[in-house]
Parts: structure tokens; C-alpha cells; sequence
């Protein structure tokens, strides 16, 4: 398996990206994914009761279709609590895409971020396309990185190259999410392309197996976006034989954990306002939930997150996080460490005493930026 | 019922406080409160599965012990995973105070805030002692109240009179809270006294209720502390016919409601860094348990409190934090208003239209200074 810090598109896909007017700023905030060949897809969802329009009409999608080609993305505007025009509005970005690229309009996925509770102007959409579709090539996934982000400071990608049985095939993934990160799928928008052969149940085990132990375990500020999407599509342009399990299920498993992993780590890396990077390990609880549980506590405490920006060892907020989390916890038996704070790497260890579960998350600081970025977000 | 915006302790209750070493500042941190009468008590502590040395003391006291008389509380320390030699503190604090005033030990209850996981060193304590049982008067309550406080800038008291069936009894309340403070009790001390008379089980059921209804309403920064502490002695001075059921404890359960209903906006008011107050209001829910549980998640929830410090109305932020806490959401449903943001004070009305439960919770924003403080703290 290589890796490679970059988006590179693997067989039979394309993407462009372009700044059609969503956003205020002159930011690219439109992007176009593509697949020349039929590719199956797994998506993950948000959590949140409050799903936006483009969360909805994809489960609709992915419940009648097992084809799909593309993916439009905006960014600047979430298409969220719109109500029954938000529905339409992506329909409609769905209708355009279909329309200028001549495939199936059930064959077009959509996913949005930015602000709550306002309508998108589509007609932007609707004008951007023609010019958004002659720009689709396989260099054009750099311009569609850079039209997914909102307060991101830096791009998301990576990919890997796996060599297997005679034949290799690659992953490659690109996300945003920099605020309203919590762990149950991080405030994020992040589409995986695969020109793997793989079997639908095999694509999707993998995929909540990778998001499990990735976006699910990050968290920036605690607070559960309406619009977390993750995306694979597989087009099987590698012509490898197909996976559907064992070894070669493991292998790309693995895989994908590894593009998924790479992305929510640059994801708290580049967590609003954050000046550095905690990761939180959590051993000898009585299970892995209790261990993630007790973990994720610590990192959506504030005062544990101010006292690390402040570089105060004040181990006594830790012990709080833990007490209040509702683990299994024995103040006689729990051991913290906390590294050096004076790095840009944090790195908080908790020995529980009860059990063998184990799991670390990665969260970011609290800072004074990160109350300045969302004070004027807009 | 009269109602006083400061402390005026109840018949036979005297304070006292004093700075005796265990702040490094030289402000005050150690108070005594006393009772010339055997009172009864009720007390209730943090749900954090990490308590504090006073509290597993104070918890055991409560078991065996029916008649209390004094209560000595520090600042500064925590005395809180610090295994048995802080419990040995703790014990050693009540003894001190039991010899000093010729009571029995098991009378003298103890609660403590400040810094956790650090020894306290209670031969201060022991060395101020005659000096702060010589302070001991009615307005000693003026040091007391101020030696309980840590990152508090302005005191908390409250007092209200109540004139009850020919007799007069009242009651009166002093608390501490400024950061660690989430819906489970916040990390607070709140001594409360009174010269009613009345039963232990009405005593008990009535500060419940009172607590239920303020405490547990309050957010500062969803941290819950592991010294939370509520305390109240009643000391039967005042001589009325003793108080145990029908309206004459819904007179004295509403005096006490009010006097934790005051103390709890304050410790808002003077959350760390606050620079507004926010009443959340959630109507339409399916249960008040409902209610309640949406109104904490947006009040709990950084990116609303961050919008709110920046006056940017970003209500979309309040439907993710509904939609993530869990509660019975329909988007076609919900309406969200929020009051204008150029204020000190903001109010923020929910209705979910599922059904008749309601709350109301306060808490602040979240603000650069409250990062500051705890950056710093220590």
C-alpha cells in the first residue's frame, strides 16, 4: 500500500471545481465529481434529527438505485431546515448535472455546507453547469477540493495505492470540515473515489468500519452538524476481481480506515481556531464504548480544551470530564498522563484500571480564534 | 413573602470568614457557619462518579447523623482526588471546628472548591481556627459569603422572609459558581439557612424541587464539577408549628424555590467571561424532560453561545443543537425565535409543536475571557 498526501482521481474519474456565486466571498464554492463508468456508492449521514434537504434526497436515492455517476457539491449554504423548496432546490442541482452530462438524474448524488436555514439561489447552479462540466478532468479533483470548503484553512486529500492479487486499484478522498465537529460524523463533507471492483455489502461494511475508527472519532467543538456526509464511489475501472470478503476485503478495508483516518486527522488539525492537535488515549476501561465514551468526554470538555490552550496542566478538569461522562470510573484505580504543553502535539493518556477497551480520539484546542471565527461566521 | 437582595441570616445562625493561607492571593478562603441550635439538614451533591473528599465525608455523615451545627468551607482547594489522606483532611477540618466550638464532630459538615487533585494543607486551617470562631456573628455572613468564592466576581445571596400562619421564619441562601457549571447541579457551593421548623422528609423533598427547578437549569460551560454542593440547616428557631405537608410546605418549598431560582441566575450572570445572559425557553415539547433536554443542548452548545457573544443570528445553530440532543424533532415543526442580540440580556423561544412540555434554562456566551480565565487558572 503507498500513500500519497494529495487527491490523485483513480481510473474513470473526474471533477472540476468553480465559483458560481453561493458563496459571498469569491471563493470556489461548486463542485462536480464524475464518473465515466456506472459506480456503486456507500454514503454515511449525520445523526442529527434535523437532516438538510440534500442528507433527505440521497437516502431517497440510494434507496431506489444502485447506479450512481456523480456528485454536486456546494459550499457557502447548507440547504437545511428549507423545508419542502430546499428539497427541490436540490433536486434541481440534481437536474442540471443530469441534463449537462446526458446520465440519469437518479445517477446524481448532492451534498451541501455552509449556513442553516436559508434558500440557495440554484439558478447560480443552473448557469455555473456548462462551464462546470467542461472543466471536468482528472487535475480538476484540485479546483473540487478547494469549492467544498467554508472556514477550512487548509485542503483535505489523500490517497493510497493497494497492489493486489496481479491487479491495484486506489482510494482517494477529499473532505472540509474545520467547525461543528462532533463525533458522530464531524460537521464534514468528504467524498471517496475508488476504482476498485467490490462487491455493494463489502463497499458498505467498509465504509462504517473506516468511519467508526476516523470521522467518528474526532471532535472539534462537540456540536453535531445537519449536513455530515461521507461518499464512496466505486467504478471497478481497475479491473480487479471482485472484492466481497476475506483477505482482499480485509486489505481494502484497511485501505479505506487509512484514507479515512488521514482525513479527520487534518480535519482536527485545521479545527477552527485550534493552535494545536490533542490526542486523547483512553485504556483499561471496562469496554471500547466506555474507553470512547470517557475519551470523547475529555475532548468536548472546555475546560479541559482551554486549560491545554492556555498550556495549564490542570489534570483535574480530565478527572471531571471522566467522573461526569457516565463510565465506569474508580477515582482510587484511574491514572492520567499529560505530556509536555508546551508543543503543537498534545498528548493525553488515561488509564482507567477497569477493563482491556481501548480507544483514542483526536480533538483541537480552544481558543480565542475559534470564538472570533464563529462570532462572525455568516 | 419579602425578598432581600443579600444575606441576612436566619435566628441563631452566626458566620464567619477569613483568609487563612490556602489561596496563594490573600483573599479570603475559609468560612464557618454556624448554628447556636441542633439543625436539620439536607444536602445535595455533584451526580459526577468523581466526588470530592467533603462530599464522600459529608455523604457519610448524612447517613448517621440527624442534628448538624456547623459547616466549614473552604476556597482555593478542592480537596479532590486525593485519595484517603483527603478524605483524613476533610475529617481533620470538621475536627477542628468541633473542638474549637465544643460540638460534637459528627455535627460539622465541610464542602470545598478550587483547584483538583492537589493536597490541601489543613494545618492552616487548624491555625485560623480560633480567629475564625471569635468572627463568628450574624454579619460575619458578609466574610463568609465572600470567602467561598474563586473566579466569582460578584457575591450571591438572597434572602426572603416569609409570615406564615402567626409566626415568621426565613430563609436565606449564599452561593459560589462561576465556571464548571452544567445542568447537574454546576460547580457550585450554595449554603442555605433557616430558622423554620420543619421535617426532615419535607426538608429534603423541598430542596429537591427547589434545586430541580434553578441549579439544574443553569449552563455555564457544560462542565459538571465534582464538588457541586448544596446544603441547607434548618434550625427551628424561628418557633412556628413545624412544617410538614399541604400548603404550608408549598409556602416554604416556593420561598426556597426562590431564593435557588435567584442564586442560580446570578451565578449565570457572573458565568466566566459572560458577556450576555441567555434565557432559552423550549415550549411544545413531548415531556418537560424533553424540554429541558433541548434547551441544555442549545445551551450547551459552543457555536450558539459563540454567535450569540458575536450578535450574529445564526438560528441554524440552534436546529443542530436540538436536532443532536436527541430529543422528538420535526423540522416542519419547529419554529425558533430569537431576541435581539444587541442586548445584555437575550431570550431565545423554542416551540417544537410535539406536544405541552416546557423550560426554561439560563446561561451565558462563551466569550475570549472565558478562555482567558481558564487558560490561566490554577
Amino acid at each position: 500500500m503507498r500513500s500519497y498526501n494529495k487527491a490523485i482521481l483513480p481510473e474513470g474519474f473526474k471533477a472540476s471545481g468553480l465559483h458560481c456565486g453561493i458563496k459571498h466571498s469569491h471563493k470556489p464554492d461548486l463542485a462536480l465529481f464524475y464518473s465515466e463508468f456506472a459506480a456503486k456508492a456507500a454514503c454515511l449521514f449525520t445523526s442529527n434529527k434535523i437532516k438538510a434537504a440534500p442528507i433527505k434526497l440521497c437516502q431517497e436515492k440510494l434507496k431506489n438505485n444502485r447506479e450512481f455517476r456523480a456528485i454536486i457539491a456546494n459550499s457557502g449554504n447548507a440547504n437545511c431546515y428549507t423545508g419542502k423548496a430546499g428539497l427541490d432546490d436540490a433536486r434541481h442541482s440534481c437536474r442540471y448535472v443530469s441534463g449537462a452530462l446526458g446520465i440519469a438524474e437518479a445517477s446524481v448524488l448532492v451534498a451541501s455546507t455552509g449556513i442553516i436555514g436559508r434558500r440557495m439561489d440554484v439558478s447560480r447552479i443552473k448557469k455555473a453547469m456548462p462551464k462546470l462540466v467542461e472543466g471536468l478532468s482528472v487535475s480538476g479533483i484540485h479546483k473540487a477540493k478547494k469549492a467544498i470548503m467554508t472556514t477550512d484553512l487548509i485542503t483535505k486529500e489523500f490517497t493510497v495505492q493497494v497492489a493486489s492479487a496481479g491487479s491495484a486499484y486506489s482510494i482517494c478522498g477529499v473532505a472540509k470540515g474545520a467547525g461543528m465537529i462532533s463525533p458522530d460524523m464531524a460537521t464534514m463533507l468528504c467524498f471517496i473515489f475508488t476504482d476498485a471492483d467490490i462487491a455493494q455489502r463489502a463497499l458498505e461494511s467498509s465504509l462504517r468500519a473506516a468511519v467508526e475508527g476516523s470521522f467518528n472519532c474526532i471532535s472539534v467543538d462537540g456540536c453535531m452538524s445537519t449536513n455530515d456526509t461521507v461518499m464512496i464511489l466505486a467504478n471497478a475501472a481497475a479491473g480487479n476481481r471482485q472484492i466481497s470478503r476475506g483477505s482482499r476485503l480485509q486489505e481494502f478495508s484497511a485501505a479505506l480506515t487509512k484514507v479515512c483516518g488521514e482525513l479527520s486527522v487534518m480535519i482536527v488539525r485545521d479545527g477552527e481556531g485550534a493552535s494545536k492537535f490533542i490526542r486523547i488515549e483512553v485504556c483499561g476501561a471496562s469496554s471500547r464504548a466506555q474507553a470512547k465514551k470517557g475519551a470523547l468526554a475529555v475532548a468536548n470538555s472546555n475546560l479541559f480544551k482551554t486549560a491545554v490552550y492556555g498550556q495549564n496542566p490542570n489534570f483535574g478538569r480530565v478527572l471531571a470530564a471522566l467522573g461526569s461522562s457516565g463510565i465506569d470510573i474508580d477515582e482510587d484505580k484511574v491514572k492520567v498522563r499529560l505530556g509536555p504543553l508546551n508543543k503543537k502535539e498534545v498528548e493525553l493518556k488515561v488509564a482507567l484500571g477497569m477493563g482491556k477497551g481501548r480507544a483514542v480520539v483526536y480533538t483541537s484546542d480552544l481558543t480565542p480564534k475559534y470564538i472570533k471565527i464563529n462570532a462572525e461566521y455568516n
